[in-house]
């Protein structure tokens, strides 16, 4: 179900003041909602497309099929668990992925690792008896939450689902470059080439995914051959995918067939244009700033569609906070367009930095409009903004004006 | 692959010594595995019976069908991510599921709260605004490693596989009460009745799924109707389960209808007379201690076979550990069949007391047999035991030398 796109401004016809603790009988008897909660499949809409064949053992009516390379969670999809299902996870590729054929026979897939004092070319088999690390993190689309900017910057116009939280497990690369005698002298970057296939003709660089993050990313990052405990699969990059935790999703390279260390960065178009924070109607380069670390951010799941209409009385708002490349550490809610805001509790496990957290918060809500938003600060200190970064391509947007719910409720 | 039963007192005919970390080029350079990872999917063996209708979503080659109500999760199968696919999570039925029908409407699902102050009806939907919690654990049928007793238990042959660290999420039982005046005086038991058709002409109590557990087990306890981020599946309990963490599986209770404080436990025949602990040969009764809170225990996933042949060189051995009430803490790997011991560490996020953590050892191995073996160690400082408890069911195996694995290595 697509949604309407919020926009910043909206009316606020009712303004209730702050949540109720149950009380007694009175508020257990309250009417039901009419509308499906969070945790029901939505219904599909007609006219939406269909999965492409990578990607049919995913759960269509949780998904928004923008095409065959941009498939988007629905707001409402996410679940309460903290993890996403894999079957509802997006899914974001910048060309059409290689043949299935290649996750087949995981354990032979090859990797090429230079910039290193001893290069040397492992198959998965190899890398999974050298080290073993799970690690919980949000995977987002630079592009999430595009379908909020005014200007309408060309791309898919995600709203909030081209987001998940989920598990990847492999090897920590520090351990790699320990075995291989360590990083070459004066490199500065780490580069990721991916496994697609470049047709015959063009200009390599114009197509070859390959991205390049600052050294110091290796910290925490993983060569994964697995995630949410299934092995990886295509649709995500398997047999072995980059996990830079942290980092917008086009750094994290899908089927990685070589990692490199490297002085400068991919002379890849994807590297040198592409996911550059340029001025609304400036074409990005190399001088702009390329995307990487992601901002923190949460958003509303639960009431999940802008037309949501509920009965009067209590009603527990969900969502998910991210801290970007610390922890959340604080949320707070709104339900009156963020004139005031009150703290919501964290619910569910803590997973780590990376992770995001599900919160949950109780209003009891007389009849009337009202703009659901969220707004989280991380262990740094960062707060979410209320207003965009604007860029032309539309990259990390973590406005929570942007992306407010705005809810009916009825007697 | 239904894996040869270990017994405890196993040949050795080497032991290497302790795990050798990375050390350069000549270990990185070792030859592959010839057998496929634990991560890879398992071939199905031709006998092997089919899924049930009800489970036909879940992934066969990860499983082992020993009827359409017990379905076990193959050793290899749980991956390294801590939570268990759910595609790839044991089934256990004491009766056929109810038609799936159920799960349509999740929402309309109901349940009485009995031997409070103000007792209740509540629809699924009604809880769904009452409070949420996303609730990290293990859980785990009664008979896990029934099939390693030698007195031959009856009932369904689980070596490992019939347990899973999944997050299930809804609302705080704790919560429920609260509202409803709190607990009537003078009750001792929380008993939850399943929502099983009960055939006409037979005893109820001698079908009803019906089980009482200590008062006290309502503080972390909740109902819930989702797992792992997915609204909670017939297989497992939809639309609604009573969860009682720390319990084993047959304590909470699926397609839960009733939930009742009550001053004795219930008398179905499954609280009565079955999940008791008696001696080998003595048919359980209510004298008998009840099957109620699980013991730590700890086993190997991979290398995952006992006829596993691998080439010489480092593996890292991996597997889960789980802490019963209190948190695994500690956890030790054997390669010489329990002769010595060294520690192991833990991989990725502590999900909490209730859930397990997953483990990694590097050994450095020359060629020889070897018993794999692991033992871990709650927060309470209760260690899992070399021997099991007999009992005459098969019940709580937690002995290390009943969950070891046995390697060939070949130079």
């Amino acid at each position: 179900m697509q949604e309407k796109i919020n926009t910043p401004r909206r009316r606020v016809l009712a303004a209730a003041g702050a949540a109720a603790a149950w009380a007694g009988m009175s508020t257990v008897a309250r009417a039901d909602s009419t509308e499906p909660a969070a945790q029901s499949n939505p219904q599909p809409v007609s006219d939406a497309k269909p999965l492409p064949d990578y990607a049919k053992w995913k759960d269509a009516n949780s998904l928004i099929v923008h095409s065959a390379n941009t498939i988007e969670t629905q707001r409402g999809a996410v679940g309460s668990s903290v993890i996403t299902p894999l079957n509802r996870l997006f899914i974001r590729n910048n060309v059409s992925p290689p043949p299935a054929g290649i996750t087949d026979n995981p354990d032979a897939w090859q990797i090429n690792i230079e910039g290193v004092r001893k290069p040397h070319t492992f198959t998965l088999a190899q890398l999974k008896d050298m080290g073993l690390q799970a690690l919980p993190m949000v995977l987002q689309c630079s592009g999430n939450g595009r379908a909020y900017f005014p200007h309408k910057p060309g791309g898919t116009q995600w709203t909030v689902g081209a987001a998940g939280c989920v598990i990847f497990t492999g090897v920590p690369i520090a351990t790699l470059v320990e075995a291989l005698g360590g990083v070459q002298d004066g490199m500065v970057y780490m580069t990721g080439t991916g496994g697609e296939e470049i047709p015959a003709g063009l200009d390599p660089n114009s197509v070859r995914v390959e991205r390049s993050v600052p050294l110091e990313a290796m910290k925490d990052a993983i060569l994964a051959w697995e995630v949410n405990g299934e092995p990886l699969p295509l649709a995500h990059g398997g047999p072995l995918r980059l996990i830079v935790p942290g980092y917008t999703g086009v750094n994290n390279v899908k089927y990685v067939k070589q990692l490199a260390f490297t002085k400068a960065q991919s002379p890849a178009s994807i590297q040198q244009n592409s996911y550059r924070f340029s001025a609304v109607g400036e074409k990005g380069g190399p001088q702009h700033e390329s995307i990487w670390e992601m901002p923190p951010k949460s958003w509303i799941t639960s009431p999940s569609s802008p037309d949501t209409s509920l009965k009067a009385g209590p009603v527990v708002i969900g969502g998910v906070a991210m801290g970007g490349m610390d922890s959340p550490s604080k949320i707070e809610v709104s339900i009156d367009g963020g004139k005031s805001w009150q703290e919501a509790r964290f619910v569910g496990p803590d997973l780590g930095k990376y992770a995001w957290r599900q919160f949950a918060f109780t209003a009891d809500l007389k009849p009337g409009r009202y703009n659901l938003a969220s707004r989280t600060t991380n262990a740094a200190g960062q707060t979410q903004p209320a207003e965009r970064a604007e860029n032309n391509r539309g990259y990390n947007n973590n406005s929570w004006q942007d992306h407010m719910v705005e809810i009916n409720v009825t007697s």
